[in-house]
This record gives C-alpha cells, sequence and structure tokens, in this order.
C-alpha cells in the first residue's frame, strides 16, 4: 500500500465519518417530545470512530452500489449499536462513555432506558427508508443483528459471575455482542444494493472476523490504552471483574501466587483503582499482551483472507487499510 | 346481536386467545443463554387478555385472509407489547403486573433492561416470518407503533411532573401510548393478507378509537376495578400521581377545598394507600366515574362507525361484541 493510497482511504474514511457525525447530530431534531429526543440525541452528537456505518457504506460501494443507496440504513447501523451503548451503560453501571457522561448519568435511569428504546425505533425506520425490493432480508439482517447482540450482552453479563469461563466461550460472547454487528453492516451494505451472494458472504465474513479482532484490541487498550484518547479509564476492566480476553489468558497460563491474584479478581468481582498497575504486571509477565496481539492478528488475517475473496476488479485497498489500521488504534 | 352470536364470538376468542397463550409459553423454549430467555419467558407466560394479536388474527379474518397467514405476526405485536410492559414497570416502579411480580422485582433490573430488548428483537423476527410482497408496508407500521409507544411513554412521565396537563394533552398521549399500538395491530393484520385500502383504513380507525376507549377504561377500572380481578392495587394511579382522565376532568371541575385536595395530588406527587377512598368519593362528587364512562361511549361508537365502512358481505359481528364487552370488562 503507498502512502498515496493511504492517505486516500483516510481521507475517504473521514469524510464519510464527519457526514455521519452531521447527520446523527440533527437527526432527531424537532422531533416530539423533546423529553425523549434530547436524551436521545445526546449520545449520537459524540463523536465516535463511525465503524458500523463505515463498513455499511463501503459494504455497498465495492459491491457495486452508491453510498447514497444505504446512507440511511448506515445511520440506522450507528443508532443500533447507540442503543446497546445506552443500555449496557445502565447495566455495567458506566460513568464514563467518548469521554464523556453516559447517558444514565447526564440524565436518569427512565430517560436512559427509553432513549435507547426510541433509538431503536428510529433505527428501524431509517432502515426502512432504504429498503426496496429487498426489505425482508435486509431487515432479517438488521433483525439477527439485534437478537445477537442482547444474547451476547447476556452472556457477558453471566460471565461476571460465572467462576469458570474458557476462552471458547469468551469468543462466543464477542462474537454476539460485538463481531455480530460488524458482520451484519457489512452484508447490510451488500444486500441493499443488491450485490452477488458471494460478495454479501465475502463482506459479512471480512466483518465477523474484524469484529473479533477489534473487541480483543478493545480489551488490550483497556490495559495498555491512553485515558485520555480512549475516553475511559485504564484498567476498567480489571476494576469490574470483567473476564477480557487478557484476564481468561492469563488465568488459564498463571501458576500459584498469580493465580491466586487473579482468581481474587473473580472472588471480589473486581478490583481496587489502585490495584490496576498490579494486574498490568501480572499480564505482562505471563505475556497475555503478545497473546492478545497475536490472536488480533490473526482475525485480521481471517478478514483479510476473507475480502480476497470480493469480485475480481473491486477496489478492495481500503478494506485492507481499515483492518490495518484498528490493529494500530489505540482509542 | 342475538345470545347465539355473543357464544360464538366469546368461543372464537377464547380459543385463539388460548392458542397465542399456548404459542407464547414455549416462544423461547431451547433458546440461549437462558439467563436471557429464561425472564423473557417469564412475563410471556402471565396470561392477559391478548387484545392486540386478536386484533391482528380478527383484521386479517375480516379482510378475506386467514388466521395462519398472520400468527406469527400476532405474536410479534404481543411481544412488542410486553417489551413495553416491561420497561415502563422498571420506569413506574411496579410491582405488580397482571397478579404476578414484575419482572424486575422477579429478576432484577438489568435482567429486566435486557429481557425486554430482546423480546422486541424476537417480535421483529417473528414479524418477519409473515411478511412477503408487502414487507417494508407491514414493516413500517410496526415500527411506526414502536415510535409512538415510545414517545407516548415519554409523554406519560412527563405529565407526572408537569403542573398543568389538559384533557387533549391526555388524548394525544393515551393515543401514543396505547391506541397506537391497537390501531397497528388491526392495520398489520390487515396489511398482512393485501386487504383493499378502505378496509386498511377503516380497521385502523377501529383500532385507534378502540385503543382510546380501552385506555380510559383502564383508567376507570383503577378507581372502580375489581383488585382481584383486575390484577392491581385500586388506586394505584393516584398513589403514584398519575394524570389520568378521571384526575384531570376532576380538576377541571372542581373547586375550593376538592380542588386544593387534587392539587396536593400533584404537589406530593401522590397520595398515600389509605387516602384512596377520600378521592373516590371526590371523584364520584363531581361525577367524573360518569363522565369516563362517557368518554369510554364516544370512542367506542368512533371505533363502530369505523368498522361499519368494512366492505359489504363481510361478517364484522365480532368488531361490533368486542368493542362492547371491553366497555363493560372489569379486568
Amino acid at each position: 500500500m503507498t502512502e498515496q493510497e493511504i492517505k486516500n482511504y483516510v481521507r475517504i474514511y473521514e469524510t464519510e465519518r464527519k457526514k455521519v457525525d452531521f447527520k446523527l447530530r440533527d437527526l432527531l431534531k424537532g422531533r416530539d417530545p423533546i423529553s425523549l429526543y434530547v436524551p436521545a440525541s445526546y449520545i449520537l452528537k459524540s463523536s465516535g470512530k463511525r465503524l458500523r456505518p463505515i463498513l455499511v457504506l463501503l459494504s455497498a460501494k465495492v459491491a457495486g452500489g452508491k453510498y447514497n443507496q444505504v446512507f440511511n440504513a448506515a445511520l440506522a447501523v450507528e443508532m443500533l449499536h447507540n442503543f446497546t451503548l445506552i443500555h449496557d451503560d445502565i447495566m455495567d453501571k458506566a460513568e464514563l462513555r467518548r469521554g464523556r457522561e453516559t447517558l444514565h448519568k447526564k440524565y436518569d435511569l427512565n430517560s436512559a432506558i427509553l432513549a435507547g428504546d426510541s433509538l431503536l425505533s428510529v433505527a428501524y425506520e431509517y432502515l426502512l427508508k432504504d429498503c426496496n425490493g429487498n426489505a425482508k432480508k435486509a431487515l432479517a439482517s438488521f433483525t439477527h443483528g439485534l437478537v445477537e447482540v442482547c444474547e451476547g450482552q447476556s452472556l457477558d453479563t453471566d460471565f461476571e459471575t460465572r467462576e469458570r469461563v474458557t476462552i471458547d466461550e469468551y469468543i462466543i460472547m464477542i462474537t454476539k455482542k460485538t463481531a455480530m454487528m460488524l458482520k451484519m453492516s457489512c452484508e447490510l451494505g451488500a444486500l441493499l444494493v443488491e450485490a452477488k451472494p458471494r460478495d454479501i458472504k465475502a463482506l459479512s465474513e471480512y466483518g465477523l472476523n474484524l469484529g473479533i479482532a477489534f473487541q480483543i484490541q478493545d480489551d488490550l487498550l483497556d490495559i495498555i490504552g491512553d485515558e485520555e484518547k480512549f475516553g475511559k479509564k485504564v484498567g476498567g476492566d480489571l476494576i469490574e471483574g470483567k473476564k477480557t480476553f487478557l484476564f481468561l489468558k492469563a488465568l488459564e497460563k498463571a501458576k500459584e501466587n498469580d493465580r491466586n491474584a487473579l482468581l481474587e479478581v473473580v472472588r471480589n468481582k473486581g478490583i481496587k483503582r489502585s490495584e490496576v498497575n498490579k494486574y498490568k504486571m501480572i499480564y505482562e509477565k505471563l505475556g497475555v499482551i503478545d497473546d492478545a496481539r497475536k490472536e488480533i492478528q490473526l482475525y485480521t488475517n481471517l478478514a483479510l483472507k476473507a475480502v480476497d475473496r470480493i469480485s475480481k476488479n473491486r477496489n478492495i485497498g481500503i478494506f485492507y487499510w481499515l483492518a490495518n489500521s484498528l490493529i494500530k488504534r489505540n482509542q
């Protein structure tokens, strides 16, 4: 990939990201009652990577369509994502999201539950705007993504109170909670422009594997991330006793004292902020930070192999760039 | 309407209601994770009137279709309804629903939020099973119902903290929160069997007006209802400081002492259980129980007028019977 190509991909991504941001900012403007839509709007106004809508757009394009055929669907996917964030933040008692107060902190529990629900309702509304002949398939894909994300969140919650969780179970959980949504984004973009079945399949697999890599990277950033850029407190997963890839891998490898220290996290359902560094050192000693990096690379490679199967004469460079830049991200 | 006809309508309603109950009982069986679907199943297992799915079925039938063309859609509507019940009960801090513990009481807040979300996701899944050529219209109708019910719930919450609410504002609120869902049920049943536009419209208007009548009746039953049959504590709306039709009408009519007593409810955001009888007597004195009955009759008549416009040669008797029996219900 030449420097010029990379520059070009960054430009494309940033242009579309800004368009998504811009549209989301005013998307609920003028809607009544404001007691519902102002809180819902609050989360849409926080800028983010907008990875999911961008995947919808890029997938439509690479499959032979145009951005404007799927722009509403792209917004729908981002709204669905934000619906999950709002409800997850309530369940996780999270106080910060993208460096801002979470919705239930800024407003209250009831507003947050309902703002989430309404974002989901408006998401379907927007998706329908881009549905034509293939409405049923597109809506089935979107709905399947929703079903999976609920199941994933439930598994994630289960894992917090379970003593033992295997790495395989963890992969199933993040597949449902994170990766299926990225898979759906790719599938939806392709479906809506009536792509060839083999292209839909290739893009879906790209999204799925990218999603798994993305989530493990997220787990990794919780430990090695830059607090300011990441927008979350470092070590938050440990503090909350979350069974991340790194934690489970560490538990698999640790012996004696380290193992006891890790089991302590499970027993106490988390640790104090002051203990984060101690656990970071255990992770480093056991080499699980490297393990995570390898796992991320493995799934990224699977994603790249999938996108290679897209029909010839299509420019898949941006999919390569995207997968590689997600690995290098620090937020 | 002859006694024989009424018997027949009761039999039809009960047969379909039992089928719906039966299907809902096992609908989530075998799904994983059970931590998600067992709580979601809990609410589906509580038997109810199943008014919304029955409206889907009857509307499909009267428009020339068959029950089995829309049975999954009927279940979808009931699941959507139960999604709203779960989240509303959290927001209202309700402890009882249909005589059983509410979901967040039986389980916990997180399970209840997620069980609600997942019921909505499975609702769309089921709706899609019955969508064919008209998928887009049917899904738009369903989604519009969802948007409206979120807005209605938000208005309802607003009203609790607002000093003044007019009867007109109240009608808008219950239209969104309750009536649009009944309208959608009728519309959906008709849409899915590709009914004539005029029949779809007539059925929609029937559902809408029936819904308004239904909600005012609900407000009325909170005061004059049989606690055991109604499954809720009598006077619950007063205790929670809800601005029901009866309350707003009373406030409109009351003078001096009565007015002050009513304004006290607003100021204190509710009353004690021991005060319910006092307010019931104020309602009786002011005649708002009769006012509510008249309003219910008014909207019921509008519903009946609408259903009269359905194409000739269709048997609309059961729609008459249904509207009239809802007025007479005590639960």
